[in-house]
């Protein structure tokens, strides 16, 4: 890979996703094993500094990078200086002058990993930048559809719910558009504004009608905890309207995958019985993520043997 | 070991308690060495999943895991998926999609460790729930008093305190009913209720009449985060009713030991000149507690050779 | 080496001193290589016991101990048995039970690491005891001037702020006497009392007046967290008398190095353009804090063959 760094999925082209999500297919055995680690990252550094809580983003990379044999720290917001009132850039320059071989950023400002990834040789991976993007959770989503689906090309993905707040939503946009399908997004008005027309995405505004005819049908988490109690009156209601549940379901193709970047409001933006029915592909996403996090840190960190070699 | 996990003491026969506690004894060795790891775990994950704090327990287990060379993750509850409202279901599912080959939780629900080993293939180990059982806890501190007791067949153990909500004493009580041993058990009226005594303790109620017979007297913590204000006046009315102190000690047999589970509170259920002196044998409780851990992390993830062949 | 401990740079040698600094200066190399691991540790156990936050230096030392092959565990005070009302020394009994190598330890209570250091057998490093010592701070800076200036003897080093309440200025003032140095003292009354020549200083109270001789000017944090309204009016106040701006620096000799131990309050106690001119090796400190580390931990944890060797 000729990238330092993965900001997002807005400047890949087909053939640099696609040859990530080939790496990562050959990663996934490794966690299949007995011994699941191979040798290739050893004696490497990676970091991951999280300015925003999310335990199961920073695990997968923590773990991705341990089964890859390098050695990791975490560096977390509470209680660092960063409370004491240090600015990002002079953080990031403390771990920066720790020779650091990747950092793994997350951080409620969009555009806080491109910043590092210009000050700092080391590899910068987003796993979530405000508003922005989570190129990660789009390539594991990516990978997830292309192990049922083959080719994208052509194919139709609804996104439902918050879209406008969502940078899983943005990386998947991107990442879907370069790969050839059709976007479609359904959502309240303040959450799906048309304007998102201008990203590729064809707006449209009842879930039923992006149901019927998707191939892949991606539910996103309603975050409470950003929104005022203006966007929707109440979790009842915008179930009632924007949920998942069987009813709606029967609706969509027999064959339609069902996704959700977790963790679930179960009850809100989908029904139990859908979360766990034989359509829904959400544990396959987890442990794609993996996958795609190991495939990253190798690809950016200069594995110069195949994958399969260095196992 | 034919077992996937370790749920609690209350099945265990007196064989595979054995079996672990001779295991035990051989890895303690590994700790005493200037090289203190050894390789039978390597590649393989365990993930720490504390759903209530506890820094010592889960220490001693992720140390464990490094000394058998196993990769270990904390999963840690706060600022996690748990606090965004995801179910322990989920959240577990969500762990076992990175295939960890053992889960060790702790939940302050009751079978909940339970619940997870049913539902994953991987080994889950029982770190406490609610005051259902703390096993390893058990295991430990029946280590500690085979090494001085040698076989517990008929030896008489006093459990002294808040026996009732002490998932600690039914632990050992399960553990040293299996291997023959008597356990008496005395506390305030509310914390050692009568109906103790179907789960083969004898209830007593005053300290002194157990303290006199005893071969074992193990104080429990009194956990005042747990307890409302009416189950006992004060700290100095317990520590003079059931603490022990030196005026104490002198009434129970000059070979007794003493023990308790940790974190003591020094001056309430124990004086500082006990946890002090020589009859006492609560670091060996420690040191014996990282042995047990990773005899269980071995047994349990199928080492096949025996762990001084490994070594 | 022949200490067991590092708890303090006030009984260290001038051979002592520079035998470490000598020692870090050859570990540097390690983290500027592809493969930043070395082997002397492995199988070693590091505990790091930090009783106050401090991202920075917890991880500084992970680096460090991760770098030498040893496993590291990290026992955070919160939510710890310490928080359940554990005495320090029952829980470092306990973490003694489970047989580290090393334990670094921070504590607000001066003195904390001495009492480690007698009880137990393993190697105690001070990583910050109240307003005592910060020895690897000391060091770190020792090693950076001694980069620039050579041999210390005779050079003068200006320290500004809080010197009273700081165990960075306490740990440096130590090995400057040690190595020959002449040590200016600066700041408000409060914070710089007539006391502190008993140390060795020689007390100034214009900032002017110690910058314009300096070889080196070391500005301290503003410890906002640790200080009364009472004893400054404000931190622009403190700025105007007390900060670094370039105004201040052009008065300075042209090779003057200025250091900081971090994190800057920026536009306090140094200006921006302060923090990032040419004169500044803040992040020289930073970097060399990691080889101090490593080179502490080898040497105490008994490493006998010479590090270029081990490597």
């Amino acid at each position: 890979m000729r990238r330092k760094d993965l900001l997002g999925l807005q400047d890949l082209s087909k053939e640099e996703i696609n040859r990530i999500l080939d790496v990562a297919a050959r990663f996934r055995s490794v966690s299949e094993r007995r011994i699941k680690k191979v040798p290739p990252l050893r004696g490497r550094t990676v970091v991951t500094a999280f300015f925003e809580d999310s335990t199961r983003t920073r695990l997968s990379f923590e773990l991705a990078a341990k089964r890859l044999s390098a050695d990791t720290l975490n560096f977390s917001a509470k209680g660092s200086s960063t409370a004491k009132g240090e600015t990002l850039m002079d953080t990031a320059r403390n771990i920066d002058a720790m020779r650091p071989d990747a950092i793994i950023i997350r951080h409620a400002a969009a555009g806080a990993p491109h910043m590092l990834a210009r000050a700092f040789p080391c590899a910068v991976i987003n796993a979530g930048d405000g508003i922005n993007e989570h190129p990660t959770q789009g390539l594991l989503d990516l990978l997830t559809m292309r192990d049922h689906l083959g080719d994208l090309q052509g194919r139709t993905v609804a996104i439902v719910g918050d879209v406008y707040h969502s940078r899983v939503a943005r990386s998947n946009l991107f990442g879907l558009r370069a790969l050839g399908a059709r976007v479609r997004v359904a959502g309240p008005g303040t959450m799906c504004p048309p304007g998102l027309s201008e990203l590729g995405a064809e707006v449209c505004h009842g879930i039923d009608e992006v149901v019927e005819e998707a191939d892949v049908i991606m539910m996103l988490r309603i975050q409470r905890e950003r929104m005022g109690p203006a966007m929707m009156s109440s979790s009842r209601e915008y179930s009632r309207f924007y949920g998942l549940d069987l009813e709606r379901l029967k609706r969509a193709r027999p064959e339609v995958l069902v996704m959700h970047p977790g963790p679930i409001n179960r009850g809100v933006e989908m029904s139990p019985d859908v979360a766990d029915s034989t359509r829904s592909v959400i544990l396959e996403q987890v442990t794609n993520g993996l996958a795609v996090r190991m495939a990253l840190l190798y690809l950016l960190l200069g594995g110069e043997e195949a994958p399969d070699a260095a196992s």
